[in-house]
């Protein structure tokens, strides 16, 4: 029975950089996939969905440039390619994994686990024991209990990025950010997209203007706000709106994007706690059983695949008696629609929900010389920035337009590092770039 | 006579940032601006160029983007409506900068400036006084002493912005930051350009790594290294190369981009400290006149219209009694060719030069998931950080490669901010950025 410092389970985003980590430092490392290295990012997430939207991005370019000069006949988007280079690119990112395990000395096992003890895992065959268990399993796409969620049409963001031809109609269940990447990406490129979402607005964890601008910049969507699912039948989702009414949007293929839930089967029998579906850890990604941490989304918090990756450093720190803690209030997100929005630290009403007198100011993307140059005067955009009005400490930065999600991890330095607004006044931005709206949006705080 | 508490000769990004801030503190501003508003930065500068080079960038993505699935026929560059665009985007925030001036209570006045004294300047008939005078008058295109660069076909920055027709063929002389944007651009357009640079390698303040990898994207340019030209006769322009011999290259249309002087015509009169060319200043903006003060390229420092933008702040701060001073080691630059570059802070030469003890890195950006899935397996790109070896602390951040101009800001950020690498790779990343580079970089580190 072979013996590790650091059993992993799962190679996301959390698992490899936990592994990374730990066998840069010395560790004797043992990572468990089940499927493909890079989990669910690298393979059905993250990376695949960006390489579509940049093949969208290229193809709305190609078709509407000319009042930049440019013009083209017959331009086409092929789904089959743009599929093939997106495969491409996961598969490149997977060796790339691969090649990083070795070199920091990580030895991987493909195979489902089976943790037998906090220190004894099984895959296949084999039995392996470790001084520390770090769990990375992730998370996958929730069914809601529909009737006909069942039928093959019906598909999560796994299968449907495997499609092989380009749907006429599809119906979207669910307005987060995975439903309206889609939707974004399918609409861009000639399939008729309706978005069924619960909620009253789409994209609840960004600040309301810039949901309702998003939906008015993709406007090539159809919306169907406060709306439940009751059924999916044949090729048709039959919805209740929020008058009570029944609506139908038929669609060849159904997403149902209705959020995430972790995987946590077969973790209850090692006596971890689990709350609401989730592993509790605290701030140091160690659970409830000595030697046992998690990362990552099957702990529920921060569902995404940086935040994983920083909560696999953590964890790796606190097993090698590093000092290190997870914060949580300045991790960025990103929507990689077209347009782009993101964001990083607290929205006006979440700071004042916690009992916090700001001052807010936004401004038009339009006014950004760079953005008006680039994207026209029709271009929708906006930054928003929330500061405290006491110690004028900068709390939020919210975007949306092209770059956005380039920008904003410089909010989350600033954020991070606690600059007040007369810090940042006192950093030069280059110009002319999209980047300068955030120091314009700070001199617009009265 | 009327009197105003400052006057600001120069309406580019030191001069209107200056009446803007003034402004909204309530002095009494007179701006004197001989031309247009926005001075050569809005006019004949970072605007103009941004605009043109991204209708550049738009042709050539509707041209290449065939592996990302998107094909089109007849791709065409229309110069004389990308011009008109460009145009556009000028008036647009030339006005923009009107509303602004409006705005701030700013007295806006057209004609040549001439200062009587320190606290008198003439403008056509008018005289005004002043209790401070803010020097913003920019800087022009220096034209070496060649024959023949009297001949309508050899322009600076300024006339080739007024082309009605793209040249067949372009010879860029001075191969910095405007030569190779200029070149960028009508290269990928399709003029056939050559770059004649008398050093040994183009963008003389870059990362000699990165220039080279620059020449090396761009290479549909021709270059001519360490090339002195000696005459431009008929539509030839001739030089010696390194070794002695003599070349000639072929063209329609000649660019000096050879650097640029201070428009310091009028000013010595005053009794202004002036050395090579430059009005002199210290940290605070003053000159050795009291109450007079320069910002901007007139000062030889930076020439840049950020740090214009950013002086301008600081000599108004220190005219209103507030504390204030300008830094200039956490400037970033930006090259906006195809590909982008930019840098802030200290390369490792320089920092070694200060006598510093260096660590660096490199990270190819392709290793890069967003980079590798935008813009494909040949795409060239880099990314060298330099940290101090005993502190720790980020000393500078060079990038080449897509949405660098974007991306530089954090690192003037974390620059200004003093981060040590420790601090930084605390600080969330989104997955997947182009901007995860810099983190990579700070973990590839030995």
């Amino acid at each position: 029975m072979k013996h590790f410092d650091i059993i992993i389970i799962g190679s996301g985003p959390g698992g490899y950089i936990a592994a990374e980590r730990a066998g840069d430092a010395g560790q004797k490392v043992l990572l468990i996939e089940k499927e493909h290295l890079g989990g669910v990012c690298t393979n059905w997430g993250c990376i695949p969905t960006k390489s579509l939207l940049n093949s969208a991005k290229l193809y709305v370019h190609a078709r509407e440039s000319q009042s930049f000069g440019v013009t083209a006949e017959n331009v086409s988007y092929d789904f089959t390619r743009s599929m093939a280079w997106k495969q491409e690119v996961v598969e490149t990112l997977r060796k790339g994994i691969e090649f990083l395990m070795k070199k920091s000395s990580v030895t991987v096992v493909f195979g489902e686990a089976e943790c037998l003890s906090p220190s004894l895992v099984k895959v296949k065959d084999e039995q392996y024991t470790c001084d520390n268990l770090i769990i990375a399993s992730g998370s996958e796409a929730m069914v809601p209990p529909i009737p006909g969620t069942d039928q093959d049409f019906v598909m999560t963001n796994r299968e449907i990025l495997g499609l092989e031809a380009l749907p006429k109609r599809l119906a979207v269940i669910g307005g987060g950010v995975i439903g309206m990447e889609f939707a974004s990406f399918f609409s861009s490129v000639g399939t008729e997209v309706h978005v069924i979402e619960m909620l009253d607005e789409v994209l609840p964890m960004m600040d309301r203007d810039l949901a309702k601008l998003m939906r008015r910049e993709m406007k090539q969507v159809k919306y169907h706000l406060g709306s439940r699912v009751t059924e999916i039948k044949d090729h048709q989702v039959v919805f209740t709106d929020s008058a009570g009414k029944t609506g139908t949007v038929d669609a060849d293929i159904v997403l149902i994007s209705a959020g995430r839930k972790p995987n946590t089967l077969g973790l209850e029998e090692l006596g971890l706690d689990i709350q609401k579906g989730a592993v509790t850890v605290d701030d140091r990604m160690r659970t409830n059983l000595p030697n046992v941490y998690a990362v990552g989304d099957i702990t529920g918090r921060s569902l995404l695949a940086h935040s994983a990756s920083r909560m696999a450093e953590v964890a790796v720190d606190t097993i090698l008696g590093r000092k290190s803690l997870m914060r949580w209030h300045a991790i960025p997100w990103a929507v990689y629609s077209l347009p782009e929005a993101a964001g990083c630290g607290m929205t006006a009403e979440e700071a004042e929900k916690q009992g916090r007198k700001v001052k807010t100011a936004a401004v038009q993307m339009r006014s950004n010389g760079r953005f008006l140059a680039e994207h026209g005067k029709k271009a929708g955009g906006l930054c928003k920035v929330v500061v405290d009005a006491d110690s004028e400490v900068l709390l939020g930065v919210h975007l949306l337009g092209a770059v956005s999600s380039e920008i904003i991890y410089g909010a989350a330095a600033m954020i991070e590092s606690e600059l007040r607004v007369r810090d940042i006044k006192e950093i030069v931005f280059p110009h002319p770039s999209v980047s300068e709206i955030i120091k314009d949006a700070l001199w617009a705080l009265s």
